[in-house]
């Protein structure tokens, strides 16, 4: 079972990143595993022609796998992203993105997960990434 | 549905890539989405202490890829792999390895998709990699 | 040679991405294979801590990228990102980013380069990436 | 400086390796930073076409990068690769191959790298690759 709750990440975040923007950011699902996040789509995050830019797809991908990680190891953690590799396959829709996550290995220094964002309603993904977190050791 | 059978395939690998020595790797389901391979592990994949060595694992990985593109295409495409990141989160097992593919877009010029390597019988995955592959304009 | 100048470009950044917020990058170096970017560090890049968030050097890796190709092929092309993958090595200092792109294939389908971020003044690199752009067909 | 020199790093490989074939690699260069390796085209290593296959530049890349990381740390360092990121640019030629491996991060518990790999001759790359190993802690 997660040590923290979604409400308990989403404070975190905002008190902690409060210059990240990620007030919007819905956590839908959240396990020992996985999570499902949702971010509505803003005008900020729209390119010309009403597409989601490839920093918001990386932000919410980055910012997702933390919650994730954060959720097992509790609030002290400070884990710091040293991998991210994305691969965008379509044009996102100006619809709310749907981010699923998964941790594929939570060892001692390094977590591995990958994470898949849709279009809300579009059954084929806007986009896949391979995620690793390094995890300092227990002081 | 896939336009080559497992057996097709392994035909076409045999004629076409007799230097790769896949002669062993069985199919065990294939789709139009997604492919299971088992490689039964031999001596010379090995390294000191019994594992199985990661040019191994990236072989498999892009040979079981390139398997489940040619199934969609036919025995005609010369996809080319243009990318392969791999994490490699577990020591193998001297066991078989099970690998699963899944593809995430198939397009005109791209396919993309994902590779998950296990030991057989081991529940947490060895490796884990993304695959892009080229795929050439119809003649 | 290039077909659009440093100045060229930024004008096209803020005709085309208005939102993107790249007013203060500026375009240190630029020839036909490699680019050379300034990032002035702000306070909404900033990490609690004084560091420079992972999504502010993914977007400059993303952006500078896009410059580069966008100075061979001139301000028609849509080249879009399908492919990023960055190692975070080092904790930036709160100082100016500079960054060093590098075109390693500009093919008539793809564009493949990487990008070294550092810290003003610091000689060890606090990023690296590899960026994959795709080319649309000439109409 | 390296603790190891090239006649070293060869023999450990040839103790600890014998499966790998590596017997006919060179090594041309060698410092604290970066490593150039000579890799002579062997029939095993060709695909029908007379190109080289995927394959054997993933395996290239991984065993020159590790004798770049045990040259400065000695014979006992037991590293391990935890994720190796390709893209395979050009077919390669039928002739050697000449792979320039740099590393970017010596840390603790990471180094982290690149790697381009050349047809001898030909100025534009077939592949370029990064490559993170983890090193263990000392006993």
């Amino acid at each position: 079972m997660p040590v923290m709750s979604p409400a308990d990440l989403l404070k975190f975040l905002d008190e902690n990143f409060p210059q990240a923007g990620h007030l919007d950011l819905a956590i839908e699902h959240l396990d020992d595993r996985t999570i499902r996040v949702r971010l509505p789509t803003h005008e900020r995050h729209l390119r010309p022609g009403g597409t989601i830019s490839g920093p918001t797809l990386m932000w919410l991908t980055d910012c997702s796998f933390y919650l994730l990680i954060l959720a097992q190891l509790g609030p002290v953690a400070l884990a710091v992203t040293t991998n991210l590799n994305i691969n965008f396959m379509r044009k996102p829709e100006p619809a709310d993105l749907i981010g699923e996550g998964r941790l594929l290995k939570l060892g001692k220094t390094l977590a591995v997960g990958d994470f898949t964002i849709w279009s809300d309603g579009v059954k084929e993904p806007v986009a896949h990434a391979t995620v690793t977190y390094a995890i300092p050791p227990k002081r």
